[in-house]
Parts: structure tokens; sequence; C-alpha cells
């Protein structure tokens, strides 16, 4: 059964209302701060002129990076920890989705000063200077970077969108508020739902020896996704909906999810990382696009755990067929032609896969460069 | 909904044949080691000298105090304190069960100097000097102290049997290892069983506005342990299902348990603490012979709890029959009468529960004196 670890030092904070806990909470970890985010969404809502005014009644200066662009990039996350060193930053907020999260991770490495992101990312690098401390705020159900010490980074020159972690990761203190995420559109809503839906479903279908607490917590936060999901989409502030996403979200990707061990691997977002870092699509909408076919081609390896998710989590026999209808009804069933991606430069998507996802070789059915380009052409 | 908290920075390490971390994980935090244990148990296994010896082949120095009992007493705390700062210990090691760990626990408080333990409990003394730090090791299934920071220590002059709860008392590190519950006979494992199915029963079923995702944690764990439980009986050394225990306590008086909020109140817990800080009888008897009382008076408030608990956990009809019969299936169909407490002294245990048990107040139904003392009747 093998030596399972649990760490995560994050205090979360989890509610609707929790955001009022910010201001508070960052006086206790330091005097200036960096607001990490990604401009019009949070401008629009108001919350950025919030968050800003209750930091500085409690004592916290603020200067604001205000330019993080969805898959984020080197180059923006090495702007941000120059803004971080010059402000003298201790704290380092990310007040955002994924995307701002990640950014506000790689910044508050990249603002130690000791090398450009990337270095961290191809492991020249290491720390030497003092790292500012990191709270994150979630304002979409989605990546769940509140909980884990991971960051997913693009280098545009090279296309490649590469997973980073670090203890730096960790954030001292994570926000949860559901009421952010209540002004979310549908599109990004349903987006972020599948991303959702796809931690979990990666980890609990590719599982060889599988563990019954595992199980029972991944099956119970894929329920909540797949019932939750379309009740949002139906009302968007549907508060209670909204709070099962959210929880959903943040123990997904993180070691909640995977407390009793024997979880498997995400070798779908693997598969996915090539489409965002080429063409800079949404990643929800790529693991929309591939999830059927990435399931059919695991099904031979894994019957039995298919026939798992259809009875535990859709009350259906077929756990393809029950995923593939679920997708059509939150909007979500996609082809990757119809995301822009080329159909001749599949093989080169493939091979990028393999080269920045070094984890493809554990999927328990071989998912080399050539099943890789046969997915995305079935997926096509 | 409000708004949850989850916080529990202690690094967690799990699965068979762990204990071989002690060592290098002990030597990154400290080079003294207080070793706390419960003697008798300990050194018959040989895991006493196994771990001393690891330890010192890893450096770190090892002072032992093996004089912990069975709901252990705040005079042995302080004896354990004043050993503590006498041998300068940097780090204090619980090896043992729930008795054992949390007298590690007030042991690292006692250790720091300001005052004796009892001040602590009251509320009298603050911390002023160095704190130990503080790993567990348990040995058997049943308490989790080795995942929350609460402690329960009896102070045998007023027969008060209390909860402590300090930031101090979470572990830096945590090793759960099954292996180390193998010898454990089966009385005491059975005990252990019967304490972790009543911290989760507890709080679902006083659960006021139910979560799904604790619901979905609680649930799986319930059934781990009314699964596990009466095989390990049949075959004390099954290690698969000992591993489940061991999982299923780890999580069961810990922040997972409750991670979406919504969990109600141990109320039997405080109901019980009494007739162990009187009589000294085992914690999980006196628990084993107040469940089914505790339950029909909570039914009438919680009708639709219960229905779920037998559902979901015995895939029967009726949660209070299903319990009895697994108690029965486990040995543990206990009476008070049976347990050696006496009938003439039930209502000063029960002012003695609402003196030491001020949650008391949160119980669905009114859980005054007269209501703990008609329950141990009921319970003769």
């Amino acid at each position: 059964m093998g030596i399972t670890r649990f760490y995560l030092p994050t205090k979360i904070i989890f509610g609707s209302g929790s955001l009022a806990r910010l201001g508070p909470e960052a006086r206790k970890i330091g005097r200036k701060a960096l607001l990490v985010t990604g401009a019009a969404s949070m401008r629009r809502a108001g919350v950025l002129d919030r968050v800003r005014g209750d930091l500085e009644a409690n004592g916290v200066r603020v200067s604001v990076f205000d330019r993080v662009e969805s898959n984020p990039r080197a180059s923006t996350v090495d702007e941000g920890g120059r803004l971080a060193r010059q402000e003298k930053a201790e704290l380092v907020i990310g007040l955002g989705g994924g995307s701002t999260m990640d950014a506000a991770k790689g910044i508050v490495l990249a603002g130690s000063g000791t090398g450009p992101i990337w270095d961290y990312v191809e492991a020249k690098a290491t720390v030497k200077g003092p790292v500012p401390s990191l709270i994150l705020v979630p304002t979409v159900a989605a990546s769940g970077s509140e909980a884990n010490s991971g960051a997913v980074i693009t280098n545009w020159d090279t296309h490649e969108k590469r997973v980073l972690n670090s203890p730096y990761f960790f954030a001292r203190v994570s926000i949860v508020d559901p009421d952010l995420t209540l002004t979310l559109p549908e599109r990004p809503t349903a987006q972020g739902g599948v991303d959702i839906f796809c931690h979990l479903a990666e980890c609990y279908l590719t599982a060889g020896k599988p563990s019954l607490l595992t199980d029972g917590i991944m099956e119970t936060a894929m329920r909540m996704v797949v019932e939750s999901l379309p009740r949002v989409l139906d009302r968007l502030d549907n508060i209670e909906a909204r709070t099962r996403l959210s929880w959903a979200s943040t123990i997904a990707c993180s070691p909640f999810a995977t407390l009793g061990g024997g979880a498997g691997v995400m070798t779908l977002h693997g598969v996915e990382h090539p489409l965002s870092g080429y063409y800079d699509i949404a990643h929800g909408d790529g693991l929309a696009a591939l999830l059927p076919e990435w399931m059919r081609y695991t099904f031979p390896v894994r019957g039995e755990r298919f026939s798992s998710l259809g009875r535990k989590v859709f009350d259906e026999a077929d756990g393809i067929l029950a995923t593939e209808r679920w997708l059509e009804r939150v909007g979500m069933k996609l082809r990757l032609g119809s995301l822009g991606i080329d159909l001749e430069r599949l093989e080169e998507l493939a091979d990028c896969a393999v080269r920045t996802a070094p984890w493809l070789k554990y999927h328990p059915r071989v998912l080399d460069a050539a099943a890789i380009k046969q997915l995305y052409k079935n997926s096509y």
C-alpha cells in the first residue's frame, strides 16, 4: 500500500463573506503587499477597489500588478517579480483565477531576486534571498491553486506550459469566498467546472490500487461538481451551488483529494497543456475536447474504475456515456477542430506533451507521442 | 452556511513501514529528544528499543519518560514537563495511544516552564519560555490525537477530565504506521474502534445544516470503521483492515472530517468523560455503554440523520439498531452497571459533565444535568 504523505500548511478560510478576513490576516503577515490580479474582471466587479481599501484600512500598503493574462507567461511573472523587489513587498496577494494565483506564486520566487522564473522551472536556480509570503484569493472555481504548491507557467518563446512545484507556493492563508464567483459568466464557469471534474476523474480513473478513503472523497467531490455546475448555469447567482463548486475546486487538485493514497495521475492535463501553450485557448476547453477520447483510450485497462465512476457519481452504468451527456448538458461538448487547433501541427503538439509532462509515463496504458497524436486526431 | 476554517500544519507520514522515517524527521528538528511512552506495551513489542536506536543512530540524544497511565493525569504531565526542562529537550516524541500522545502534548507546554499544566487548562497561564517541538507516533487506532491540536487531561484530585486546545499541540510531524497496531490485543482494538466511530457519528448525527462534503468524508470513514473492525477482530494481524482503521482514526477527530463545515458536536464524549475521570475505566468502554441511549435521546430532533447513517454506512434502514448490532458483533455491547459505576453517584457525574464540557449546550436537544443523569440511568 506504500507510504503516503499529507502536508498542507495553508490556513484555509472558506465561506460566503470570508473576504472580510483578508485585511486582518494580511496585517499579521506584513505591512507592504503586492496585489497581483488579472485586471478587467476584478476592476469591473469593484472587488479590486474593495480589497485595496480593506488592506489599507488594516495598515497594509498596497502596490498593484494587474497585468496577468490567462495561461500566464514567464515574462509576466518576471515583470511582477521585479515590481515585488522594487516595492520591497513582504507579501504577495493573488486575487483572481488559476492564472492569477499561479502568477502570484511565480512572483514570490522571482521576487526573491535570484533569477528569472524559467530558471526555477528548469531547476537551474535555487532560492537565496528572502521570499515574500503568499495569500491567495480565488475568484473562480477551477484550478484549486489555493490549496497546493504547484504553479503552471508558460514560456511563450518555446510554447512550453510547465508545472513548477515549490514549498514557497503554499499560501500562508487562502481565502475562498464563493461570493466572488457569483459574477462569473456562464462560459468560464463551465470551463472551471470541467477543470475541477478532470482533476478528480483523471486521478480516480487511472488509480491502480485504489483506497477506500481516497475514492470516497473523490466520489463526493465529483458528485458535487456534476450536480452543481448545471444548477449554476441555470441560475448564475445560486450561492449554494456556487459554494459547492468552490469546495470541490479547493479540494480537487490538493492533497485532500488523495488523502488516503492510491490515486493515479493527471495525464489528461499533461496532454492538454500543449494546446493552451501553443494556441492560448482556455484550459477548460482543451480538457473538455479531449476528455471523452482520453477516457476511451484508458477504458481497456481500467474498466472497473469507469463502472464505479458511472455508478457512484452519475447513478448510471456507463461512466463514459454519462460524462459525455454531462459535457453536453453544460455546453462543453467540444472538438479540437472548432478550437482552432491546426491538424498538421498535432505531431509537434504530441512531442511537446511528452517533453513537458514527464508523468505521462505513469499512465496505465502506454501514452507516447504516437498515442497522443492519435488521441488528438480522434478528438479533432 | 457560515465560514469554515481548515488549518493543520502537521506533516503526516502514513503507511506500513513509515516508522523508519522517525529518525531522519526528528534529526531535522532537534538533537535532544524526550521520548514519552506508556511503558509496558511498547517495551514488550521491542518498539521502544528500536525507536531509541534509530533516533540515536540519527544523532538525536534520547531521554525516556515511560510513566504515562491511561486517562493521563495532570501530575504525570507536570512530572514529564520537569524532565523535559531538566534534559533541555528540543523535541518531545509521543509514542503510544491517545493517552500517551495527549500527555506528550501536555509535556511540551508544561516543559516551557511557565506553570503546571492545569493552569493552562484553567486559562491561568500563558506561554513564556520556548516550547519544545512535537512528534507523534500513534500505536493504537483510536484518538486521532496525531492530527489535531487538542489534549484530554485528567485532574485526579477533582476527577475532572478536561479538553485543552493549543497551537503548540499540532505535531510538526506525525508518523502513522499501522504495523505498530498489529500487536494490539482484541479488547483495546475494539475500544479504539468505538472511539473512532463515535468521533464521527457524534458530529454526523447532531449536524444541523449538513454539508455534502463533510457528510461524504464522514460516511466514508464510518464505513471504513464499521467494516474493518470486525475483520481485525477475526484476524488481529490483518494489515489491510488495520490500515483502514488507522486512516479512519487519523481523520475522524481532525479538521479533515469536518472539512466542508456543517458538523455537529461531540456531546457523547462530553457525557462520557466523567466516567473515565472518576472510575478510570477505558474511554471506549464508557462510550460504548452510553452510545445507544445517547442516540435514542438525540433521535427525535435529528431523525433524518439517523436514516442517512443507516442507509449510507450500514446499508440498513434503522441507524440505531444497526449500531447496536455492530456493537454486539465487536463485543462492545456494555452497560454502565457492569463497568463498576455506582448508581448513587450518577447525579455527581452528571454535574461534572455539565461543568467540564461546556459544549454540551450545543446539543440539538437540551442536555442538562437532569437529562444526562437520565441518560446514565437508562444505560445502567
